[in-house]
């Protein structure tokens, strides 16, 4: 990878390794929030990827897709190598918010086993994807179509909200946003992410009853030593 | 319309030619994406402008009323020169992000017959306009109300969200966003439109059998010819 | 208060004076539109401060909390001074958007008995939120985590997006936005928002009935005054 | 001008009427400022359009441009159809922020006879444009380039920044910022321009030996009238 | 100070303590970085805060402002209440980025001994105010003017691009930004400055020699026990 | 490269492979857009990156630093690997625009030989650095100082304002922005590179002669065959 972002337009990989099926299943399990955490608060996109609904929690490998601005030709391309279980990955070469998606593209990529969509671009017809069930997280929301005219690639490493994605690495999206997980970590993610979500229970029912996280966690010492005075 | 913008505070135009209203409804029918490829991809206003509640598809005649900052003056004004089936579309001199309308005026216009708000500002009273199901467009949503003090005017053309709007032309708004067709030319467009999506419904058939947008629009040649590798 | 924001950090005030618990009732039936307008036009937070779920309306009394970038170690100290029917108002010493509060604060926060969460950050686990029914209002939406190292303060006066904010101070929050009440005050904007809100019964009625507000408000003349000429 | 942003793109109109010489010159004296107040406050690009380089203060004939994101093909054809004392306004389609315009062009402007360019988009190779002298306001600055394979529009009128420009009309730049005069309007807004500035000079003296607005303009008694209370 | 921000529309107060001299012109021997680190970090107005021509460093006592969008009639009242060396601080009730200032005022603050305008807005006629040699500090540059139409108030405490800045109080602004020290403070700020300051002339002359920070502040045991490792 | 952000807080490179100085300095008689074309147009880091004074060009070797929101200790550890003729590129784990360095750290900086600094933050002391001539490139000036007491990483590969850094690389900035070029691609980017410029003198001079771009590109034919119309 000396020429990370060279010579890579007009090209399509087809043989990816993606991450283990089992794992991005269990990792499925978490919200992004939680696989933050085991992840060592890296792999998050920026916060501005918004959920187009509310409510889904999807998990599944990185199919990649570098596009252009205005141009959304490479979403037909990208369509063909998604297989059940892929979410497509959407980056741009340079910021745009046109409206690279819409229902007749989701119609096609549900066909062909994609859970979801996230795109550092804006997506159209909303009102269908929500019908139909289909997450996207994007950039934002615009009715402007986009041309079939130029080159990008499928399947490279892409930038994507900030975030480097390789293709199958593994993807968590919910509410609270979009983490990209190493396809060589999601065992050992998915491990840790269950320690603290069985940790969670007990403080959760703790703190339910009234226990301070002050107390729970021994805070006091902690704070008293660095300084915190209580006054009336 | 040699002086477009000058001269124009302080009228009220009362006498405007609406778009026909067989032909606005008929636009009413698809959404503004499609009303945006059928216009040739014009005539959309920014995408900041969003729906204060999902779901909406509104199609209604323009009646246009140009503000000023932290004034809504105009808005009683404009009230009077709405009929059944109009769309109010508001236009600020200068950038300005308060409540310039709430549930009394809402009230007001929807026993006017009004369908919509379209406006580069804010709206407030957000829940009840909601449980009216009375649709707005709008930059942003704030409490702070306006003064009355100061003369816009109402039915001049405007430019709104970075489009013009004359008054009488159509407006089509749904979750994707705000479309403007000129009065002129909505037979045309919509006829545009209803061939769009009388194709289009073959070709999500197609796609949800699994029929992939490389075959279906014949694209492999053209992708192959543009120096398209496929690597494994 | 001659030194307002300084020698602050390290500090919990235990005992403050909250806005009587009957009138800051009485300031729930109304909406923060209404508050504001009450108010005299100020309180305003900015706009920027939106609701996670749509619909909530709250009011109850500001437990106030001072947090560094990234680090929400003082949330589990705020947690301890919150009574039954405080609103905690969390405002950062340097603009931060990361994710500070989640389901076990909020957990925690229900035991104490907060009524909601007002926060110039990031919260996180919007959907457990959600369904938890605990209403926050925050700048934005963030799955990254924070630590806990650094002292701030609680029960100081703080800057809130951009409003001042005493501990005490009544808070009133809906889909419009946030508003602070002194405590002083708390009677007095409640009378003048009672009055606003008796007037406004009939207003609706009569605005329903397509009385125009040109004439309900006799503006007619002012604006005739003013220059306002109708053309066909 | 019924459809006035349909069917427009392929075309360039070379005949086009330019505002009157002397009087654009005579619009020169003044600065962006007082123009903009002469045409009673109508007319400013929004103020994100700032000049590369400070200090510059121009007046011309409006050649408008609209182009595509990504793409200055058109760059090149109204080359061909600027004028000595000219001013290039460029607007986009749809927002972008790539440098559509460096030193090989403006070296063809300034052949040409143009005296600044105006565009809502971005330019490149700053320092050579500073050094040439050449004046440009734009909305940001970027080294990314653009293709040429699209057919936009020249002389049409264009949304530039939040302005309608027609083809002909008087461009006035400064550190202030663009404002547009339609060429109709030139003599009578120089005319006003000129009244202004007379009775700036003797203001300006006034106010230099330490008269107060408040006396020099008889805002005492109105303040008063307001309300305005003096307390120590 | 329990109803801060409230009744205060058209209020001038004309008695207020100025921060002492003498001190004050201490702080302005040090730039706005030194004196919020000697602040404890506090006091900082928003970075969005830049000064209109670089170079120029500044300190004086506030005189404050609150302004209402697109109305600078108070800008003349609080002309009057400017002593020398008085640095005028202007807030807005609510967001507006018009220019409210220009020549002529400038003129009339210098003739009054000001030093300068922080201003949480828009200013325009920047050529004229370079020339001059006036600083300003401000949101942005727009040669939209402005009414004189609303009562704001002159010293009060305001709330000024995020910080509270009572009458009184100093200003140290450079091209790194705007610091307010409370009046209360000035002497005790000043002296710890200057201690940072007497330290930084020996550490820079280490640092310019080859010295590294690592072993002149003794961080290399701190940051070995924190975990750095060292890889080849 | 597998897990490519993870593990990799607290490391510190010594060993990096820089691009050739030859060609790093070959590169450095062009400017960024011409660099940024000859890549093929990828490797620019976003727009927002400006210089905090004009008229800089510089092209070194990346060394890199990943830094926390807040906190700037690994500035003192990068220091000490920096050779002659080295640019600190650095980025950051969470958005934040503090004031990471100074003219401290900047004259450490110029003892070790470094060329300018890359930072997707904040910088202070600018009229200082400006005086000293040290170039920076940032996201904003803010006098708000950092803390040091969190662990980040020197010469890993980063993520800074939207492109891949890896250590070595060479970085190419000046007015229009900044430019990232792979270790083992500055040769072949260089010799693409002069190839443009040598272009670039005799078309200069056609343009200057008045020559148009429309006759010297060639681009009558294909604008006439996309359909373009002249008309009057």
């Amino acid at each position: 990878m000396s020429t990370p972002l060279m010579n890579q337009l007009g090209v399509v990989k087809r043989s990816i390794v993606r991450a283990e099926r089992e794992h991005v299943d269990h990792l499925g399990r978490f919200g992004s929030a939680t696989v933050h955490e085991a992840m060592g608060r890296v792999g998050l996109l920026k916060p501005y990827m918004r959920p187009i609904w509310p409510g889904a929690l999807v998990a599944g490998s990185a199919v990649t897709v570098l596009l252009h601005p205005g141009d959304n030709w490479m979403m037909h391309v990208v369509a063909e190598q998604i297989q059940p279980g892929d979410i497509v990955v959407a980056a741009l070469t340079a910021e745009c918010g046109d409206g690279y998606f819409g229902d007749l593209l989701a119609t096609s990529f549900m066909a062909r086993g994609a859970k979801a969509l996230v795109i550092d671009a804006g997506v159209r017809d909303v009102r269908f994807l929500t019908e139909m069930g289909f997450p996207v997280w994007s950039k934002n929301i615009s009715a402007k179509g986009t041309i079939k005219s130029t080159l990008g690639s499928v399947n490279i490493p892409v930038l994507c909200a900030g975030a480097l994605v390789n293709p199958g690495d593994a993807i968590i999206a919910d509410d609270d946003g979009v983490v990209v997980v190493p396809a060589a970590d999601v065992a050992r993610v998915a491990a840790v992410a269950q320690q603290r979500e069985d940790l969670e229970g007990e403080k959760r029912a703790k703190l339910a009853f009234g226990v301070l996280g002050l107390d729970m966690y021994n805070m006091r010492g902690p704070l008293e030593r660095a300084g915190l005075r209580y006054i009336d």
